[in-house]
């Protein structure tokens, strides 16, 4: 096997000018039997005011689904304990106990959560392109786009962007001073061929050089979006022949819920077990599997699958990159809460691989039966006249937990007259009235990503011509989903009867 | 009572730039009973895989010390339901449910956590000299100077920051190439009359403006330093009269062990109950207490009090920088840890405000102790001969988890020839021997600031004359200490006999 390139030529001034904390390099010696350690300010645990920790969970497989109610047989009690215990039968159960979880040190994740990741990858990305690859545990997605941000892009630097992408990726680049290229979308996401006329005439001497390419490949936010593993490729190449990093932000990575079917062609969703070789041989091929030079970075976050604010997520790449990733963290964030380690490794480690993809099988399904649900909600209130006339169109997902509602606002009758033609002005206003109704769904304006490229050669953007809501059946019940929708649809009707 | 200063024209050029994140402000709508919420990624809490978290700590006044074993009356088992409960007594009892906790949302922290801090701070801070302050919960004082660094300064600005100073923070601003000004220390630490020379001198056209002075003005970090009261005042005025920000990092203000006394002269530590206005008043005045002008940014820790991976801590200070702080969280670390959160309010809220005393009170006497131990060790083992002609100096300090030793290098017989009387070359020597000896302990070069004012000028700074190691009497018992010290004494007599 290789080992990745030397791709130190991308870091940042900051990156490059960042030396390893020192403290840090000597907390190596705290657990050395042979070392006394007055070196670092490192409280011992008995002051530490818990002795332990437990816990309840559901027990795999998640027969019932994952938000069932349980009864006693099918959940986990777990504890975590305090004192130390052998390194060896610690590490077996899985186990951090709180005089090292909520000690300082192991900035990377403590190993009993970092190798249920490392394990993890193996299963669903294989990995075995190149050697030198690492994980690194965070605190989540929002926290690793910061990072790379910080590593790798200095002030005026480049990054390429889905044309609509993750509002809060767009503002943190925005204020860094990070400029954004947005790459042309259609239905299946970015589109290899425009990305190669956009890169084929790059002006590195005017723009300079394209950092990184990030994406929510899978799911992609706000459109819902799934880029097939043939442009995947294609893309991939591309990094390589122009020489840039491509990011995977991949929150909903594990909800491919697959096509939609109208209520009377879709197969049942079966109750029996689904085998995890072919949920795993379902799943879209991730940039990281493709990866042959070790310039993919992958987010993964639990925030999805098992909770936000649990604050665990995982980056994966290639060695040398993160090693500069975990120099920042270890001035900024340290590492995620001992606390969250310790739980989630205590209830991963008890699942065990194969209970988590039956968890992750669980997730899939319940956003499967939501988004049928959510769709056929859709196709159910809004006026079919609409529908058919292409007045509004319903983007139905393959994979997340968001969909977006396309609206033409030339078929307006007061679009030239009261909003000027003006696509945006239409929008906000439609934006307020929905949330008069009572329903809050998110105006496309906030996932435009700016093209700076026109800016910085003295030109105009023009403003877009297109409208679109974006709505999620993530974060409410079924019943709510339906009213939410119908709410929506109530506007639409008023607006454009 | 007034309102804060405007400080905006200290924020960096990033803050500025910095937009609310669009999403998180519509996260308000999540708890809006009239909304129906389509609009963010916030999945279902029925599909978080915990029923409840149950832990025991110790249950104040924590009579036998704070490290003691405990019998089943001294516990309190608390345990974190999943469910919703009604937000009165929820808050009540200081509860945040798994359900909210490991949503997201509150990026400023969750009432029940904020609200313990914010009491608190009344307690020991008063703060009634203006009326905007506000606390944000955070993720620790390491991320709180990280967050200040990009929120004020831009590269190219000047901080100013002790002579010796905290590793960490000298390495964040280095490698962010925002430049330090050492301010001279001496037994006390930083000296006001030297601060105001510096300052009456300093060329803001040539150097620019100063945008804060950082310091660890309790138990200082390397020195365990503290600042008496009337250098506080003084270099508050300073601050006010030159407009800069000041910025007091304060993990170990609780750690106020008082003047170190001989063994014999030393006052038996009492086992009676100390009140609790007897160690509130007892406490040096902080700066946010002094804060007329709301020019002072508090960053308060968990780490050193409770334990370092909680990875809570908070910032006090004015409304409005907070903002830009809290603005620059939301697409970073978007919050504390759910579980830290949960886990943490429910013990603080358990304990009470009281309790909370109570215990920082036998986390203050415990590190009495160690101190003392550890003075009454380096004074027993360090050869008198050495102590008596000045080659080692041992400071003893008033505050903190830290130590130094003085060394003087021209006392070593090989100084001019071995080391070439270069100062640096013959700590590093010491410490790679101390290091063989079995003990760790920290050179005084990782603490010691760059002056760029000097470079910036064109200038050479002078390499430091004075050598000193950092020990800490936090990592390890009194045995281990004692031992530890012993080794490194026995480095110095064969260094100097």
């Amino acid at each position: 096997m290789v080992l990745a390139k030397d791709l130190s030529h991308l870091l940042s001034e900051e990156a490059k000018a960042r030396r390893p904390s020192p403290l840090k390099t000597c907390i190596k010696y705290f657990n050395d039997p042979n070392i006394i350690f007055l070196g670092g300010g490192l409280p011992l645990s008995d002051y530490f005011p818990w002795f332990d920790i437990s816990g309840t969970s559901p027990k795999p497989p998640f027969a019932n689904g994952i938000g069932a109610p349980l009864n006693e047989q099918e959940l986990i009690n777990f504890k975590i304990p305090r004192d130390k215990i052998d390194v060896a039968v610690d590490e077996e159960f899985g186990t951090i106990s709180l005089d090292k979880a909520l000690q300082y040190g192991f900035s990377q994740g403590h190993p009993q959560l970092r190798n249920f990741f490392i394990e993890h990858n193996k299963i669903i990305h294989k990995m075995d392109k190149y050697e030198d690859h690492e994980v690194l545990a965070t605190i989540g997605n929002t926290w690793n786009l910061e990072s790379a941000l910080r590593c790798l892009c200095d002030k005026g630097d480049y990054i390429l962007v889905e044309q609509y992408a993750f509002s809060s990726t767009l503002a943190a680049a925005e204020a860094q001073g990070v400029k954004t290229c947005p790459i042309p979308m259609d239905a299946d996401g970015i589109i290899p061929e425009k990305l190669e006329e956009l890169l084929a005439k790059w002006d590195e001497k005017k723009l300079g050089k394209i950092k990184f390419l990030i994406l929510v490949a899978t799911g992609s936010n706000p459109k819902g979006l799934s880029l097939p593993e043939d442009r995947r490729q294609k893309v991939y190449e591309l990094a390589c022949k122009y020489d840039f990093i491509i990011i995977e932000d991949e929150p909903y990575y594990f909800l491919q819920t697959g096509q939609y079917y109208a209520a009377e062609d879709r197969p049942a969703l079966s109750d029996e077990k689904v085998p995890h070789d072919q949920f795993v041989n379902g799943l879209v091929k991730s940039f990281l599997s493709l990866d042959t030079e070790g310039r993919v970075l992958r987010f993964d976050s639990l925030s999805k699958v098992m909770g936000p604010n649990t604050r665990i997520g995982w980056i994966s790449g290639q060695k040398n990159l993160l090693a500069e990733l975990l120099k920042f963290h270890e001035v900024s964030i340290q590492s995620p809460s001992g606390f969250s380690q310790s739980i989630v490794a205590k209830t991963l480690n008890e699942w065990g691989q194969e209970g988590f993809l039956d968890w992750l099988i669980g997730v899939r399904k319940e956003y499967t039966i939501k988004r049928d649900f959510c769709i056929d909600s859709l196709y159910k209130h809004i006026p079919k006249k609409l529908l058919d006339d292409k007045t509004v169109v319903v983007n139905p997902p393959i994979a997340g937990m968001f969909f977006t509602i396309d609206i033409n606002p030339e078929a307006h009758s007061e679009f030239k007259s009261k909003y000027e033609g003006n696509a945006k002005l239409f929008e906000q206003h439609l934006f307020e009235k929905v949330i008069k109704e009572g329903v809050l769904m998110v105006p496309g304006a906030w996932f435009e990503a700016k093209d700076y490229t026109v800016t910085d050669k003295g030109g105009i953007e023009e403003p877009k011509k297109e409208i679109f809501f974006r709505g999620t059946y993530a974060a409410v019940g079924l019943d709510k989903l339906d009213q939410g929708i119908e709410r929506f649809a109530k506007v639409l009707e008023s607006e454009f009867s």
